[in-house]
């Protein structure tokens, strides 16, 4: 027996498939803008803090004085993580991945949350808190053990971004680094509808717990499809090594189509606004250090893309400069993606709640193609042809 | 200003959009028939096991016997966690939700598989095969952690769904028991596209490891509107308590026009094949307990519910009978989310190495319909009226 397949459209990773309206942020890709909440990121970069562009995130207006200082304080508050989870990180292998780290952390600090099937707003949004300050303490601590040093605890004498670099370098940051370090988490918090975001609403769409969606938003942004690009980008800075070497090696990975990572976006046709900030920020870590190298190279680099490939509308994106911002921010490449992971925890929190306010499960369908009544045949009567043997297992 | 909002449909819960074609499994939901690669699911219950059936979805055909044998013995070989993961284990809050310590321990194995960042079909599958034997050694261990009680390590004489329950209860389950649990595996082991199976091939869909995308699938299946209605059937068979109590309770529910848990289903229109197969085991295991109190029960309910609302199309679903089935196996009712999982990791992987077949990184839009270029004031000069103060911090 067969069945007539009916004929659908397949929409192949659902593009240009809405999900749902969001009030959160905008991207006005052909002309290189962003907002959140209708602020533009210019603004936000130059004025506001990493914390005060959560609240605004999740609240969907700027605090006032006292709001926020409740805010950063309740943050504060809810920086600290169980011993257990510390213990717990000291029998991972030393050799795993960051991201997995930080799934980990995140799913074991749930079962912590004395709050976690409380499906209240309120609830929600304290979770969604105490995932937020607990990130970076989980990230710093998992460097420093696997670097065999005592991790260190918070500090609740410095904002979120500050107290990151505390915790991972165990010295106060300077105020440059902090503020670029706050500057680099606005600019991430958010970014509208993705395959991270995407997969947290999934999750969230089952009324599961903000964790598990926080959890599979980690999980998504772990592929190389989504996040790791600047460390990528940064390798390759790193490799063309010097301003001169620029204009050969773009030259030659465009004769080789080859992708150079840092550039092109699917929904910025236009100079990414993020990069345009980073840009300036890279600039001066460069000129603190001393040393212009990487920004002097990658600066070169984008002359030459820019000029083969901006009239095929592919320009500057987020992830060129924010590899040589961490890199002068001490931070080891490997961690770049729980970096983006730290700062996006507010907007896929974000879009699990406003989805949340009018939930329904997702549940798209699958097209089925193959066989219908096939006959079960015995073990031993069952015939496969030599090429269909299976080279299941290897190791 | 303001942008004109675009008129485009938003797809809710993605109902009858297609996001992929599959070969995997077909629902006939207006006839009650399930299909796993062509084979209908009572043949499959009748003759094959969970093994083998795992084996023909992932594979795509039956397996020979020297194959079969070769994939059990694999699997088995695969059953051992590492001694760290049950130290991890003990150091999580006793009452911590089975389904937030198997997405920690699956989220764990994963930093112990040796091949995780490898992406060949065959190490893809072996990983399948890796989750697939720990889970029921993570599930039980942990169950025999938090009862005080020392984990006991898997066995290598008994087929998967007696070890589980082996694993679970420290003593060799009789024959018709592991057979029961092995069907229940089968039937669970697979059902098309729903919010675990997409939110685990939204996570893939980035290239991300394959646990990553298991743990995403955990995740979601954690949320009450897609696991746990076996368990929320359960408590009303027992709150119902006899027979001759079901005809007033059913009534009375459906005046209140409340959900009656185990019934209806979103594609399903007949009778769910899967509830007509439980059924029978569910009596079996009634009869050798000699106590048929709660199928007698279920039976009552399930005839005035039947009566009632089977012109409306709501038949017997497999949460109804499954709940049943696992309480006369000995399985604690809020480990049943786990069971369901430990099953559908074939169906979660399988979906997840079919779409990678041909992959394309799934990210949907959102649609706009907020403020924009809105003025960033100045902390002291916001004026927020009385009813916009937040109450967000209250523990």
């Amino acid at each position: 027996m067969t069945i007539s397949v009916p004929q659908v459209e397949i929409k192949k990773g659902l593009d240009e498939v809405y999900v749902k309206k969001t009030r959160i942020s905008w991207i006005d890709g052909q002309n290189g803008k962003l907002y959140y909440r209708g602020y533009s990121i210019e603004d936000l970069a130059k004025h506001s803090t990493f914390e005060e562009t959560a609240f605004l995130l999740w609240y969907g207006r700027l605090p006032k004085r006292d709001e926020l200082s409740k805010f950063k304080s309740t943050l504060v508050s809810f920086r600290w993580i169980p011993d257990e989870l510390v213990d717990l990180m000291k029998r991972v292998p030393r050799k795993a991945h960051p991201m997995d780290i930080l799934k980990i952390g995140i799913a074991a600090a749930a079962t912590y949350d004395p709050e976690l099937e409380d499906m209240s707003s309120i609830a929600n949004i304290r979770k969604a808190m105490r995932i937020l300050a607990k990130a970076p303490t989980i990230i710093a601590a998992w460097h420093r053990i696997r670097n065999n040093q005592d991790p260190v605890e918070p500090t609740n004498d410095l904002d979120h971004a500050a107290n990151f670099l505390y915790m991972l370098n165990g010295e106060k940051p300077d105020e440059l680094s902090s503020r670029i370090m706050d500057v680099a988490l606005i600019l991430h918090a958010e970014h509208g509808m993705n395959a991270s975001t995407f997969a947290a609403m999934v999750t969230a769409s089952t009324l599961s717990d903000i964790y598990s969606a926080v959890v599979s938003g980690i999980s998504a942004l772990k592929g190389p499809l989504h996040g790791g690009a600047n460390e990528r980008a940064l390798r390759m800075i790193m490799e063309v090594g010097s301003p001169e070497n620029a204009e050969s090696y773009v030259l030659r990975k465009l004769a080789k189509k080859e992708r150079i990572m840092g550039f092109g976006h699917r929904v910025y046709k236009a100079y990414d606004p993020r990069a345009k900030i980073l840009k300036e920020y890279a600039r001066m870590l460069c000129e603190k250090k001393g040393d212009m190298r990487l920004y002097e190279t990658a600066i070169k680099i984008e002359e030459v893309v820019l000029r083969e490939l901006s009239r095929k509308r592919i320009f500057t994106n987020v992830d060129f400069f924010s590899g040589i911002v961490y890199h002068h921010l001490g931070i080891p490449s490997d961690l770049f993606t729980t970096i983006f992971a730290m700062a996006r925890i507010v907007g896929w929190t974000g879009h699990v709640l406003e989805y949340w306010s009018e939930n329904r499960i997702i549940r798209p369908r699958a097209l089925y193609v193959g066989e219908l009544d096939k006959k079960y045949l015995p073990i031993d009567e069952r015939c496969t042809s030599p090429e269909e043997r299976l080279e299941f297992i290897g190791k």
